[in-house]
């Protein structure tokens, strides 16, 4: 932990908005990617944090994503529409996504967006947050590229396929789910091979797709579930079926992997966004009225000795407000590439 | 295995819906209820088979259930509405407002229902088959009487709040998802303890929410995901906020328990049905085009020795083939209730 550098969020977000505008990007792709990965990183989700930014910077570089996209949305039902995101940054094609998927749900008290020609759209409950936010219940899902096997299978197949769902809570913040679809995140295992310890039961298995307690040998990641990875495998094979099938983008074993080396291909994604006005049900007062009723009885209900019980968002709510006073940490190898990105742009460090 | 008694699959059909119309049901309540008890006895999925037959009877037969019932939908808006059940069986209830989604989805391109007023509907999967045969995707969920622990929980707190997904393959049969969201339904605890076997990890806990190896000593279920049981909760919790939330209806810890003792009080259980059109997206043909592509793939991938991968479904319609050549297993405590009902009602016994 000596090693982590804290910086102060808003200095972190102004210097993430200006290399990317600096990298050529337009003014809303260098919001709407830092506000995701500020999401992200604020909420102690790293994987997604700011970490990207050199990644995402390459990516606009090489041609892989398009720093400038005209966007093109077809409302093709009341309730139901496709956004072209002209291979744009994903986090800024989700964005618009959520917004017109918000103002059809107003209308038609339920709608939905399938996302074509997008890319890696990062923390997907960035977008249901922003939905919950304005009081609208919210599902994003994206697949990506493989790297999770089957149950019973024994080579990657479904990429990390995270689901997120976000509901108003009748209160301050919003309840707040963001799962992968496997057992862990990728770079949980690696965590446990820099510090050289074992890795727990049914997480990752080696190439024979023999579950492994050596994160060394680690070749691919377990679906959620463990013995009952069907379950996590199927959760899997939705967001597969509303991004790709419902879109007709790549399915995960399709899709070229995020780490390159090929980063002048666009990429040719899917996601999907759905979100519900409860004005379309019973009506928002009584939805939020039940919200409050249902998280007081959960954050009352007993736990395990030296426990607490949480509802989904309460840890990371605690992380953000840790993060917004202290600051943000940075990790060394993001510090060098930080700095790195500083000197080519001549952008100020926030550090 | 000796005690089964193999039943031909019309032949039980035609007693349930018989059996049903003389303990005071109407013909579509007889039908609805006995088809979804019929879907999941035909896929070995028996918790929520034929041997729930005289655990429906009684609870029409105490006015828990009302076997005539006068449902009343409402359309909220042009994707979304409430249907209220009227205390009807859930089955019945569950079918009517999936057809009522399909309805409304074929013009706005996605839809939902929101239910109130209802009963223990039985295997979400029924409902969701029921919209893919008929070329719509579908998600249903419900939540029920507690049982699963929450993350680091001491109690019973969700239900196993089941959340099925199905979509049209392309092919003959569908994709079909029907997963609890606790690890493992509460009858396996029940076999293990018949077979005297230890139950396997983090599938049960005992009365201070400690995860357990004794049947015996099982006092709750555990969400699935063991160690990240977290996603397992939150997904218990997604079943809570459509189905309750959004409906107006009872959280699980206020559903009265499944098994009595009281049969003549209403549940005021609330579910949630949500359908989705192709063609409000890319378009049938394309997505149907997709989801060959995605299962050819799936199902070549290679697995682990000696294992198979399979689709969501693929097991569950190799037992259906099974059970329709060779008959429906019953067990010995179910043809024992079977023959008191026969009797009752002055049915013939399908065996």
């Amino acid at each position: 932990m000596n090693d982590l550098v804290l910086v102060n969020a808003d200095h972190l977000k102004d210097f993430c908005e200006a290399v990317f505008t600096r990298a050529g990007a337009d003014i809303e792709t260098a919001t709407d990617a830092t506000r995701a990965m500020m999401h992200a990183s604020i909420h102690a989700v790293e994987s997604h944090g700011v970490r990207l930014l050199p990644h995402y910077i390459t990516a606009i570089r090489g041609g892989r994503v398009n720093g400038q996209p005209k966007m093109e949305f077809t409302r093709v039902k009341a309730g139901s529409g496709l956004l072209d995101g002209d291979h744009g940054h994903g986090a800024h094609v989700a964005y618009v996504a959520t917004d017109h998927a918000i103002e059809m749900a107003r209308d038609a008290g339920i709608a939905a967006v399938g996302i074509r020609n997008s890319s890696h759209f990062g923390p997907a409950g960035a977008f249901t947050l922003h939905a919950a936010q304005q009081g609208f219940i919210a599902l994003a899902t994206c697949n990506s590229d493989s790297f999770v096997r089957l149950h019973d299978g024994a080579t990657r197949f479904h990429g990390t396929n995270p689901i997120s769902v976000a509901a108003p809570s009748g209160g301050d913040d919003p309840w707040l789910l963001d799962m992968a679809t496997s057992a862990v995140p990728y770079n949980r295992v690696q965590l446990y091979k820099s510090l050289g310890q074992e890795l727990p039961e049914l997480v990752a298995s080696d190439a024979d797709g023999l579950n492994t307690h050596d994160p060394a040998a680690a070749e691919m990641l377990v679906p959620l579930g463990g013995e009952f990875g069907f379950k996590g495998a199927g959760l899997g094979g939705v967001a597969e079926i509303l991004s790709a099938a419902l879109t007709g983008m790549r399915f995960s074993p399709e899709i070229a992997p995020m780490p390159g080396p090929d980063f002048s291909t666009q990429r040719e994604m899917g996601a999907f966004i759905l979100v519900i006005d409860p004005d379309g049900f019973v009506g928002r007062a009584l939805f939020e009225g039940g919200m409050r009723r249902y998280l007081e009885q959960l954050r009352q209900s007993p736990a395990r000795d030296g426990m607490r019980v949480m509802a989904p968002g309460d840890r990371e709510w605690v992380r953000a407000k840790e993060r917004r006073t202290h600051g943000m940490p940075l990790d060394p190898v993001t510090l060098t590439e930080f700095e790195d990105l500083a000197q080519d742009f001549g952008v100020e460090l926030p550090f």
